[in-house]
């Protein structure tokens, strides 16, 4: 029997409410076999569950680390502050703005701490997981088959005309 | 000789370059009286810092915060979520969104985790430490007298017509 | 039997169809002890009761004032050039700009008269309750507890994995 | 000698910076023959003299009101609440978001309370003016047959090309 | 029996699909007592009919023309340049961007030819028919007793508390 | 001597402050060997030029037009109202608003009445230079040949690396 | 018996779920008689069918090419990018940011590379397909006369008054 | 002699212009010994040259692909389209709309096509390179350390005060 696989990569989300869209992400990693943990890490409202995480990502095998969360969206930046690992994260797209403020809360870093931000909602949590499939792919030639197969069989799915 | 009054507002910001726009918090504070005291602490580059100074604020003696960030600031809202004291946020004007990327980001706060936001900018510093004076004043006659007098002058010194 | 307390914190709002925003400021103030009263204070339709309510606060026994309005949202700025007591503003989700006039129209107030101004809809009301209680608890030890309190279930109440 | 005209027209603003824009509205005026009184008052800093013009003007015999304020610009607004008089609204162009917080203030007034709005700056404050005149023109021949040859000149003094 | 009386505001409009919003104008005349007429004119797909009405409203006797569009709203514009009459633009609340383009369409007039901006969608319609009479009022007491009144019952009709 | 050569493309542009950004539109019809012929038509200041210019534009000879205009930039779609010949909108930059009103104002047109709108500024006025000469040289092969090699030039211009 | 007409016109569309948008255009040429073909080409998904498609359009017969796509909208401008034929993009109206990032992504093209755009969604559709047979008229006195019976008809289906 | 390093990160931009922002990235890079190359591959102006580098972009050895570019800013996506490579976006603040444009051009993506997008102008240039060095650092201890002492500097460089 085959031991578990230790996940690389870490998925974690402001609340409850944003795994609708974050699952993407996670259906994602699994379609290219890359090994995860989800969990609930709120900047907010659990600061110390932020801190502790954070600082603890690397001991605990993480590779890459994607963050989503929505409005004042500070849970990946606050993420990036404290680890060296590559960052990406997912604006969930909020009640009032759709999202608006979500993005810029996440993309507008200031120098020295980079957060590579996806697009609001859905379409960018996939692309979270296809982003860190494609930085683990760097060091992991399987993996770069099941991405390339992947990605040609996306082009294959698209239909010559509108039905 | 009169012992030195304890500050009981904290002004801490982001960068260095906050500061033209955060002495405005600290100017109003001394035309009021108020003693204050004015911190480096970047929520990215030092979130140690950010810790350390939120969970330790009330024991400090402070009874206001007021934080200052601009892009993606996530400062003030940080430190609301590592103390119940009231926190003013003032959004600085960004180089290329004006400052909309960084209200978005202090202001979009969800539910549990207040920040009173200000208006991007100096006269939103200005009106932080208006406004952390006032807090202060609903136990301080003395100091609700002088915000009294602040606001009468102010009132007295609008001219009749323009020149 | 006790006699009822007299109410800390004004609830107002622009019309009655900010009610089911602004009855989240409310709730939040009921679930942490606060007494407060709620009226309906337009601006633009009741001035008169606008400037009634505005001069009357402080002699009412107000300590802090929480207005909620959207579109061209005056009131919580109005409000605040007639007291100087603390003012904190909640922007309305509006019809057709989802609350960005209301938040603008609230925020950028002039230096001079502040007004803490929180997230857009329902959750920038229940905060502005919470940011009454944090500023009311300055000076109410018995109060600081509960809020600490309050702040920690928030946290307890965190998952650790989305379900 | 001819008795003075008593002015028909009030110009008020919020503050004297904006007076470079404002005073395009009384140079239309003056083009155009219309007595006009120019004042300030800032709805913020003095909310007296907000009432007592807005209540008085009727009775001052003024007939239109143009109104210029930027930021939360509510001076128009509520000067609109206290008055029956037409009141022509100009967003003066702020320095963090150019005058969209103006406009947003100024225009999206609820129903009830109109404000005629014009366009940011000192476009604006142009057309105020030339409104103000179109709608003294309605009873008023003479000013209708200025009015008409000021635009005739417009139309004539535009170029065939670009020089 | 009364001669009919003739209409002194225009309402026009660029489609069928606006007569939901711009019916709130005629509705606040019919309540202030006020005759008017209601068109559809459109200024990219009747331009003939646009010059026609715009060049002949003063000689139909209109005295003011509240004229709504959306999207690309030109027709406020294009109504405001052929006639000295005084013109209210309504925004009407468009489907992709919700009336910020045809609030901009309308607003931004250049420096010559003013239009009055009301609110996107339905408020800015019913304050489009209070300023027309606010307008007519001013050579009217009867019908400035008649707004008087509106104005008054509408701040009667605020409630004191929600419910 | 060969007589000189009928314009086929009409620059035209609502005030002489457009032509520094228009100009771009004529310089690239000289370089592709495109006539042209450059007017200022302001569809607020001068609707009665627009009219005739843009109904008789077909009689000129002229087989595209292309209009630029800043703000509430009513020229490019109103000319398209008054033509079936394909019209292309140049948005001008806009002093408050960086040309977003000018923008929408071009490009959101209702179904029926399409306007063929390029970037804000300079590089849409050279754009729109460029997509005429396109439209023409669908039916003059020569033309195409200068454009080919006109994009060609512009490919081979491009450095490998930035110095 | 009839040969089948080659298409002039080429609708193409970054996906299946851009169809109901992009049909509007396809109906708009089928009214007025213009032969097109319909693809989906994926800019992003398709690559290497974007790089056939635009480089052999001139050779297939293509005059004129329609692109519609939202969000990070590249096809429109990538196609261009690779043929000198008129190219007219459709911003397809998106789910969080309703097309204001497909209408920036299309239209705000560098100088050099034109996108003739039309308004996000079915208005725009339905105009591109209109601007394509304008520009084929250009040299189609049949289609010329079909293009201003359509526009004629379109005149006179607008009501007088609304119902 | 050592022999070269083979550069494992690609910066990519679309025009010279660009280089002052994107110059940013590469001077992270150098700071983490990290080895690059940079090129001016314009989408637009030379997608023959944007095709043979991102289908060659595996094979020269690159690891990481930094793309910045503004306004209609399709490099990285374009890029992101024909490689399995991360790619990490710049967007470079444009003249008009200060980037707002080139941010959503870029970080929008579809489902299935990532691209990390980073911070408007040379902040996210900036952090693009040190996004890139902790992709690489997963697989070389040495960068790891290099990266962390980076960040351990960055940390102790922040001032307690400001001055």
């Amino acid at each position: 029997m085959a031991a578990p696989v230790a996940p690389l990569v870490a998925i974690v989300m402001g609340s409850q409410s944003d795994w609708p869209t974050m699952k993407c992400a996670a259906d994602a990693l699994d379609k290219l076999g890359v090994a995860h943990d989800v969990r609930i890490v709120s900047a907010h409202r659990t600061p110390d569950r932020l801190v502790a995480f954070a600082k603890g990502a690397e001991a605990e095998g993480f590779k890459v680390i994607i963050a989503g969360a929505g409005g004042a969206a500070h849970l990946p930046g606050m993420v990036a502050s404290m680890t060296h690992l590559p960052v990406l994260g997912v604006p969930v797209q909020s009640r009032a703005l759709s999202g608006q403020d979500s993005l810029l809360s996440i993309v507008q870093m200031p120098a020295g701490i980079p957060v590579g931000t996806l697009a609001i909602g859905e379409a960018g949590a996939t692309n979270a997981g296809l982003l860190a499939a494609a930085i683990l792919a760097g060091n992991d030639p399987a993996l770069t088959e099941r991405l390339k197969a992947y990605r040609a069989a996306q082009s294959d799915g698209v239909a010559q005309r509108p039905s």
